[in-house]
């Protein structure tokens, strides 16, 4: 049964839909309480076709773990389950800026309150806190940090880069300019090529303040994009360490603001090496996706 | 008084809105009949951006040509003005593809039946046909073709172009493949470079079957686009010439499919030189922009 036959031959009445973003990565949200809705890869692909669907870096299901079999047997105490899709429509196991989005949703609908609230995804039960003023702070995990660096080149300029882990792997290169890595619409080669068989997300930081920084990332498999979660816990780790900064010796967590293209996160790192990660999140506006088009375009 | 204020501030309700594309020329529609919303510049460019707003490539303000000042004067019969805007915020004069997505809309929300309906643009008034399919054709005015061609160059090759004004202006070259127009993320190099002092489209043309060839396309100030209406128009007319059918000297209409990225476009050219282009207009969804996003996105 696809999405067309379940909501829109089904009921006549489409299927509900938020667009927000996080940081500027945005996502299609589907609330799906009762999990009625079978989204295929090319259902996914369609709606976050940015000219001929709604358009967004991915979707976000929303659904209670209960009502979802891949969720029920990891959710734990964690009510809903994000089921999150890449925009091509390829599952994917967490996106920290999603989780934010995912928790602004949960409250925009009136089905979570300020506070800590367990949010289950593919990657494992997320904690994340609501605050006061709309930003939501997520668990990004631990990171990292691997001993074989690479370099990383962007015309005749290279840097060395330090090779952070954070579940996905990330290459941390420090520049005096960020108008150094060019356009980055390719992936910068960077040596040696063996240190990433699968390939690598590229950061490229610079200073602009005390614990603040901005970065620029080339997003494996993609291009640059406006935010990455991930890449901006591996540069405030990186940082850190580079400023001879570590939470694990001193005992004290430590926070740096980190600048992104789509505005700007502040990641903590804490002692015991985990990451939490704050930032704004925000629903631009809801609706229906048309039953007539989701017969002809989802069939 | 800006649109936060007048739909967001003053009633709490936000700002009703609908997503459209007409091969893959995609718009946010703004349904406004009594034009009471003042949508500045900076407003439609935060609407139409892909990741903070909803995203387009432009805007469509639906008002009663009565309600508006500036459509009063010139709209005649014309019930309906479309208040068109470049996804920049800009204002434009008119929009093929947009007219055909302003006509679906209409009747979409029950406006407009099937027939003839004028429309009022800033480039006078356009003549929209709805089918019983759910085409749309649309008057296109005049194509005019000069005789001062260019030479239009990719990489290693280079092929004569014909200059087509659709009130616009068109460089059309014939090639054997579409794939020798490169990337066409940046502009083809043309010469002699004063024939259009202020740029140009340009067309690449390949044949697919009588009377049906496919295009891509430059879009002037731009990059390449899925779809440009002018640009099949300015196609259709010279592969005409090309094929040595003239419907001035034969007084028989001429009709040619053009496939474009974004789907397939019917243009006819008419004895009397003016050009009709028919195609598929779709509505997406449809919602509302969130009041609190109105509120701090549009200040």
């Amino acid at each position: 049964m696809s999405a067309a036959t379940t909501a829109a031959g089904g009921t006549g009445r489409g299927i509900a839909f938020l667009k927000g973003h996080g940081t500027e990565n945005d996502f299609v949200i589907v609330p799906d309480p009762d999990g009625v809705l079978e989204l295929s890869a090319d259902a996914v692909a369609r709606i976050c076709d940015r000219r001929a669907g709604i358009g967004g870096d991915g979707l976000l299901r929303v659904v209670r773990s209960a009502a979802d079999p891949a969720a029920r047997a990891m959710a734990g105490e964690a009510e809903w389950f994000m089921d999150y899709r890449n925009g091509d429509g390829s599952v994917a196991e967490m996106c920290g800026n999603g989780v934010r989005v995912f928790v602004r949703y949960l409250q925009h609908a009136g089905l979570a309150g300020e506070g800590e609230l367990a949010i289950a995804t593919r990657a494992g039960v997320r904690t994340a806190r609501l605050t006061a003023t709309g930003e939501v702070t997520v668990s990004m995990g631990r990171a990292e940090l691997l001993p074989d660096g690479v370099t990383v080149t962007v015309g005749d300029r290279s840097w060395p880069a330090r090779n952070v882990n954070m579940g996905n792997p990330h290459a941390v290169a420090f520049v005096e300019d960020l108008d150094h890595a060019g356009d980055l619409r390719e992936v910068p080669p960077f040596s040696p090529a063996a240190v990433y068989p699968d390939g690598v997300n590229i950061e490229f930081v610079a200073d602009r303040g005390p614990r603040h920084v901005a970065m620029r990332v080339h997003e494996r498999g993609a291009s640059e994009t406006r935010s990455c979660g991930t890449g901006a816990c591996a540069v405030a780790v990186a940082t850190a360490r580079r400023d001879g900064t570590d939470p694990a010796a001193t005992g004290s967590p430590v926070t740096y603001t980190v600048d992104v293209l789509g505005g700007s996160l502040t990641i903590t790192e804490l002692p015991d090496g985990t990451v939490e990660m704050t930032g704004p999140a925000v629903i631009v506006g809801q609706g229906t996706l048309d039953p007539a088009w989701l017969v002809t375009a989802l069939g």
